[in-house]
């Protein structure tokens, strides 16, 4: 067993795009737990867009990191050694360790993981946060009715990629917006979506192309970019129309306000923008677990990692995750994952 | 009994704030009624804001007037000959006759009135359109919880008004945000208002007055102008934050879009922001007609008009509706109330 706890720590709050000068890696002595408390080393570590947010020193809906600290967050570890008597040495756990290769807990916010219900990393992406936000948001906010129109931008992403295919299966026509031919292909020849419009490709006909890939108008946009995909989005909404506003990626490097879309709009259509965080939701996801394991099971719901490997390469992975490079969930693999060969 | 019908015509669509030169004022022969209908004469003629969407080319929420066709409105009237047997003659009815002095109707969408049971006009203010908005808006979108603060715009018109009472009588700390000191001592010397915001006296300094008067944070903002108001309000909503989205009277004679607030706010703070015309509700108003008279016969909901008299002086009273020059629901008094002294 290795000494040494390899962290990486916000160094400096990035001004716009964050760059590897705003992390540090440092090994630190292993830590020990404590009465009530177990070690475990980290074997899948989730990168998400929201950690753009705790990077800051703006007020955003959670805790942001302090300098200094390791970056936040959700992991998939083994436990190693036990002060606790729930969790025994070998046992699978997905927690919240963040940016490095070890870490104690009491395990109070951690949950054991069944090896053999699902791959462990499924529990960082479709059976996990991402999961669950794609579930939340599309089915507590867009409620989308059968025969219904749902656009989802980053379709392509770890949460776009589940509320496509929970539309198709709830009976609508599901349109996903992507960026670049791969993911496009992907999101309507592997994730069965009925259209995908690529927006890099589309350039200034993006409206157009919107409105052909959705001729009935929009009844629910599940809104993960902002930008110039919102601005032409947003005058296609149906009367009652529905927008789980569920991220803003294309803003997040932005140190000054965007203006949105003219309120107009939303008077004229009667719609809804809500705004959540899949966190202020963990103990309502009954409907989730009926629905969406079951779905993953019989291979209707189908989802794609993209991992890269080593903790060191977290900070080149995160910045690229913020220009859309990655393809799929993207997943920081820290240590051997014994269930996988 | 006169032979001619006075009507007030869209002559032409305007391009940004109306002219009187939009109108036309003309006199036709007083239409006579078909088997099953009724003639009335206007008493009360209703002027409010969203008329002014009916007046543009561009397709709003509801048919646009046509030109040469007679503006349309919510009136009081007095049917003077009948061939319907619900509708006697000298019996007082509120429909929508528009912008003249007589009207048939079939009586489809007319609704008898009891001149004892409360003043003929308030069918067209605190009883009619306006209070159902502001029922509707604050109790079904803006669900008010006791304790927290609601901020409503334009808070001594027919709408506002009616909402921060509404607010107070459940618990609420109600902050209306008004144009002149007249306007603030009325919302809250007489409504009983906590505290109004002049907004232009205010200048630069909007944000901090409004601070300064939901020093708590704002759970609720039931939004009628946009503009200047909008953007200082929505950055102080609280989490979870409800927003009415009734009206948006700083931006209808804008030609152009106009953009809104960073939608990173309302993700950051969860807040929903809905759409809404009261015209979609109106067979689902058990809950206002259970609360409202009781609250205006009580004299707990108070109600203001601003009254002009003639039909001939409508598009100059509507012009000024639009620049915040009325003071109370506008009404422009047609032909004499008999039940007025």
């Amino acid at each position: 067993m290795t000494n040494t706890n390899r962290r990486v720590l916000l160094k400096s709050r990035p001004q716009g795009e964050p760059t590897p000068a705003n992390f540090d890696i440092v090994d630190a002595p292993l830590p020990e737990p404590k009465d009530g408390e177990y070690l475990s080393r980290t074997i899948w570590l989730s990168l998400d867009p929201y950690m753009r947010g705790r990077m800051a020193e703006a007020k955003g809906y959670a805790a942001n990191v302090n300098l200094g600290d390791a970056m936040v967050g959700g992991t998939v570890g083994q436990v190693i050694k036990s002060r606790n008597p729930k969790f025994k040495e070998g046992d699978y756990v997905v927690e919240y360790a963040g940016w490095q290769s070890h870490a104690v807990s009491n395990g109070a916010m951690s949950m054991k993981l069944d090896p053999n219900a699902a791959p462990l990393s499924a529990a960082l992406s479709v059976l996990g946060m991402p999961g669950m936000t794609a579930w939340w948001g599309l089915m507590k906010i867009g409620k989308p009715k059968a025969g219904e129109t749902v656009v989802v931008s980053a379709a392509s992403g770890a949460v776009g990629s589940v509320v496509g295919q929970l539309a198709k299966a709830h009976g609508c026509r599901a349109v996903g917006i992507a960026g670049g031919k791969d993911k496009c292909d992907y999101v309507v020849k592997e994730l069965g979506f009925d259209a995908c419009v690529d927006y890099r490709a589309a350039g200034g006909n993006l409206f157009k192309e919107i409105r052909a890939a959705a001729p009935n108008g929009i009844d629910v946009y599940f809104e993960n970019v902002g930008g110039a995909v919102q601005a032409a989005v947003v005058p296609q909404l149906n009367d009652f129309a529905r927008v789980p506003l569920c991220g803003l990626i294309a803003h997040y490097n932005e140190m000054q306000p965007s203006p949105g879309p003219d309120w107009r709009l939303l008077l004229v259509k009667r719609a809804t923008v809500t705004g959540f965080i899949v966190s202020d939701h963990f103990t309502d996801m009954e409907g989730f677990w009926k629905e969406v394991p079951a779905l993953v099971k019989s291979g209707k719901l189908k989802y794609r990692e993209d991992i890269v490997k080593g903790i060191d390469n977290a900070p080149e992975a995160f910045i690229g995750l913020l220009k859309g490079r990655n393809f799929g969930k993207l997943l920081v693999q820290v240590s051997d994952d014994p269930t996988r060969s």
